[in-house]
């Protein structure tokens, strides 16, 4: 079987660029025992990769040079020597940009494929529900009638942020970069109001008409001068949960700006960087409530799914172009099942 | 009965200097019922007071101008028509910058003399004392065996933060300016090491040296170029306290620096700002441990007084020079009682 991988071909300096990639073919061995082949059928391309492109100390530790990006991929198991991954079964799993690969199924998952699309365990019923989910309800704890403003508010994080925050009773302003995005925000989602940062002249006037009670609590998927923007308008004792910071991730050299800690100590304020493996012992309980939430109509989801394993450099690259709206996806291969 | 007060005689730009306040002596009326007349006894100089000068919105009102400034003293009833403080009662309260003064008694606590001497109310029983054990037991949490960092560490925070973060089993590290305090902090309060910013060429490196096992709590009295190098070392889920930003208070333009939450959401830390009324549920707690532990001997207190009421703009005035060791008061008259 022959397999075409994406390695990491250099480590980029600032934004990423299609040197940053190269495409490999090779025969894959024959399976041992134990091991799985799987076809990849959906893999997800997430703003985290950027730091793992570098190497400098982080969360989770650099992809290696010359060898294939990993990350978050829903597979079907075609040949299996593993009892407890039968043919046929569907897997979620950390797994390389590759279109077959072999596994010896530790650290998979089997998804059950009638519960929901089988791309959605890549995005609102996995690592981006979860992460929006413990962000906001365990770091940021929203009361209702609070005022929430969430940055990279169209993105697979943020669009589940808001509405998680609506439900909850808050008033809720989503950032974002396009108008296309605004009107998705506010018709779709059901989002208070919305502003285009890239077409608004002054951010901070318009977060401020949006917001006429102040913030208590912003969900921040982006920093740089849209947080400087919020933290103009933090309320006493505001929480405020980092998840991202993507407007810095391709900086090359420090980020500076305005200090925030005296604002912290004016009005009192939280602010938790997290990752959401940090909330691991709450996963159940998310992910039940999540898919509740989705059944009864109370969560709309998005997905910008590209089809072709080729597309993967530049459906990477377009994160950081804001081309999404919800989760972005490459669709590699059909699910040969029902 | 005549007294003196130091008024507010204009809103300092960057550093107060002695033009921001002014001396007055008027006449007090006679008391009314349910009155008392106060000799100041103690008072005390903080660095927040400098946030109070300005009219910038804060936690706490600004001062008005022309009046005098306000802040807690130590003071003896010595006339009274007011049965709940007969004559000879010592109370702390918030209250003018005066010689003498008539209050209600609303929001006044007595003291009792017995206890320790009367200006520890001000500093280790005090407000000081209950910002360090709140801050640093119910935001910071320090678990045995973790490296505790303390900026402005010799000040009136500082120096019990220190301490009871030994008591907990900590590291300790403390930041301060000069080389008598660095050896007050190391000799007689057993930090386990003290670094001397205004002398130390590279603060980074020292405290990289200081700090093998990295930074698992930092508590913040001072802010801006120290902080970044405290971040720099940071641990992975370490709790930051923002007590102060003593460095910045100062500041005519929104101070600029590194943006720190890159590395909050790298490291998955808390930064909480914090003002000590925040955790008024907790003071009973609180001051019953602090006032246990310093009859055990558990807790050196260390305080710098200086004898006159017109001493009160230099006393404050030096808290930014960095002049005092443990808590600043002035003594403005002796205790009549025994």
């Amino acid at each position: 079987m022959k397999t075409r991988s994406i390695l990491l071909n250099e480590r980029p300096q600032g934004l990423p660029t299609d040197n940053t990639f190269k495409f490999k073919e090779e025969e894959l061995p024959g399976l041992q025992e134990g091991q799985v082949l799987l076809k990849s059928l959906y893999i997800s391309v997430d703003p985290y990769m950027r730091g793992r492109m570098s190497d400098a100390k982080s969360y989770v530790p650099p992809y290696k040079l010359h060898e294939p990006i990993m990350g978050g991929v829903v597979a079907e198991v075609i040949e299996s020597h593993n009892a407890q991954l039968p043919q046929g079964t569907v897997v979620l799993g950390n797994l390389p940009w590759q279109t077959y690969s072999i596994s010896d199924g530790k650290g998979l998952m089997s998804i059950n494929p009638d519960l929901a699309p089988l791309s959605y365990h890549l995005g609102i019923l996995g690592m981006p529900g979860l992460t929006a989910y413990c962000g906001l309800l365990i770091i940021c704890v929203p009361k209702p009638g609070e005022t929430v403003v969430v940055s990279g508010a169209a993105g697979a994080v943020g669009t589940v942020v808001g509405q998680i925050a609506k439900l909850k009773g808050c008033r809720v302003i989503g950032i974002a970069g396009s108008d296309d995005k605004i009107n998705y925000l506010k018709e779709e989602l059901g989002f208070d109001e919305a502003i285009n940062y890239k077409s608004t002249p002054n951010i901070q006037n318009a977060l401020a008409a949006a917001c006429p009670n102040g913030v208590d609590v912003y969900f921040d998927n982006v920093g740089g001068e849209i947080s400087d923007a919020v933290y103009s308008l933090l309320n006493n004792f505001a929480r405020i949960a980092v998840c991202g910071q993507i407007s810095l991730y391709n900086a090359t050299s420090p980020p500076m700006g305005p200090r925030v800690e005296p604002i912290l100590l004016k009005t009192k304020s939280l602010m938790k960087g997290f990752i959401v493996s940090d909330y691991a012992d709450r996963f159940g309980e998310a992910a039940a409530e999540l898919a509740g939430w989705l059944q009864e109509g109370k969560l709309q989801y998005e997905e910008t799914i590209v089809e072709g394993f080729d597309q993967l450099p530049h459906a990477f690259l377009g994160l950081f172009k804001g081309e999404n709206i919800g989760k972005q996806l490459v669709k590699v291969a059909e699910y040969s099942g029902s």
